[in-house]
């Protein structure tokens, strides 16, 4: 399978699945159909069978999907079945340390590693026991924390130098939380994550 | 147009097109094709013209979409056309207090008008020149700032009590940031932010 073939929203929808399924599998369900899987997260039945054909054959004839099965296969998926992603945030302004110990991230395998930023006098201190490091040492940081993923978090107007920065020294997945579009190569897995798009979606609904 | 025709996935490009239009308005670019506004957001020609089928006709043949309309159109669309949404966040930790001046939302028309906590030592201290009050004053609260929309960023097990509280204060578009699926009444609009959900698309190319 190319990763290049599965569309965006797939993938995204893929995460949305495995949380539905793992709530599921608490209540001690053991078959869900397309339809109630797909209810689950405001899709349809047939929206979920084309995401889940990307991968194999999922579904038994009349029962529906295995819950326990296909959750596990999803987590496999996504690449967190248990493997440790090690993450470093760049800014540590209120978003920058509310990311580092957002609880969603360390349950589903991130772990964050280190933490930097450019302010001197935020530098040397302590956020949830990581010590705040200098920017301008971001590569050594990366190498010697092998950190899989880098958060920028730091106000725009920074955040393309230092995903830049990121990026020569060897980062190949960046999640972008400042309000700027970045250009990086296309070998680099880029998400910006813009936390207006949710609230556009409400207004567009109460406009209605 | 019935909103409920309109898939979520579909609300959530236009927001990003709406985006990407800003940007290249900004660049004087007059039109746009539908395969360069895809590429923009990361999907393809196809999608863009079905998504903006749901509204009007935009485009003219063989010269694209007039960039400064669309953009115009989308703003009225997504109800961030110079309109003014109340919003009031519950639940003043590292995530609630960055919301609290995340440039974004005010960049869109979404301006925090009300700040709430239950814990006594939060209440009367001011967080960007609000004031934080009391939860158990919600429903004052909602009625004298007449609050549009109500972000929880609460801990998950408060979650569900406090959109409750603010679903019977009137409340009809609700954002959670809690790690917990909320139930609501159908006629409410509720969108769940789980930031987990971008990291875990960067860890399914990452072990690809």
């Amino acid at each position: 399978m190319d990763r290049k073939n599965i569309p965006r929203a797939t993938v995204r929808r893929l995460s949305l699945y495995c949380r539905y399924l793992a709530e599921i599998r608490e209540q001690d369900i053991e078959y869900v159909s397309s339809r109630e899987l797909g209810g689950g997260i405001g899709t349809n039945a047939a929206q979920v069978r084309k995401d889940l054909s990307f991968f194999d054959r999922f579904g038994t004839p009349g029962r529906g999907y295995p819950v326990g099965f296909l959750h596990q296969r999803l987590e496999q998926i996504l690449g967190i079945d248990g493997r440790r992603w090690q993450v470093a945030i760049i800014g540590v302004g209120r978003l920058g340390s509310a990311l580092v110990d957002y609880g969603g991230f360390l349950k589903h395998g991130f772990h964050v590693v280190a933490v930097l930023d450019s302010d001197k006098k935020k530098i040397g201190q302590t956020v949830k026991s990581l010590t705040i490091e200098d920017v301008a040492d971001l590569k050594a940081v990366i190498e010697r924390s092998r950190v899989d993923i880098v958060v920028v978090a730091v106000p725009a107007e920074f955040a393309q130098r230092v995903a830049t920065q990121a990026v020569d020294a060897g980062i190949r997945a960046v999640l972008n939380f400042a309000p700027a579009t970045l250009i990086l190569p296309e070998e680099v897995n880029l998400r910006h994550v813009d936390l207006a798009v949710a609230m556009e979606s409400l207004s567009f609904h109460l406009i209605r």
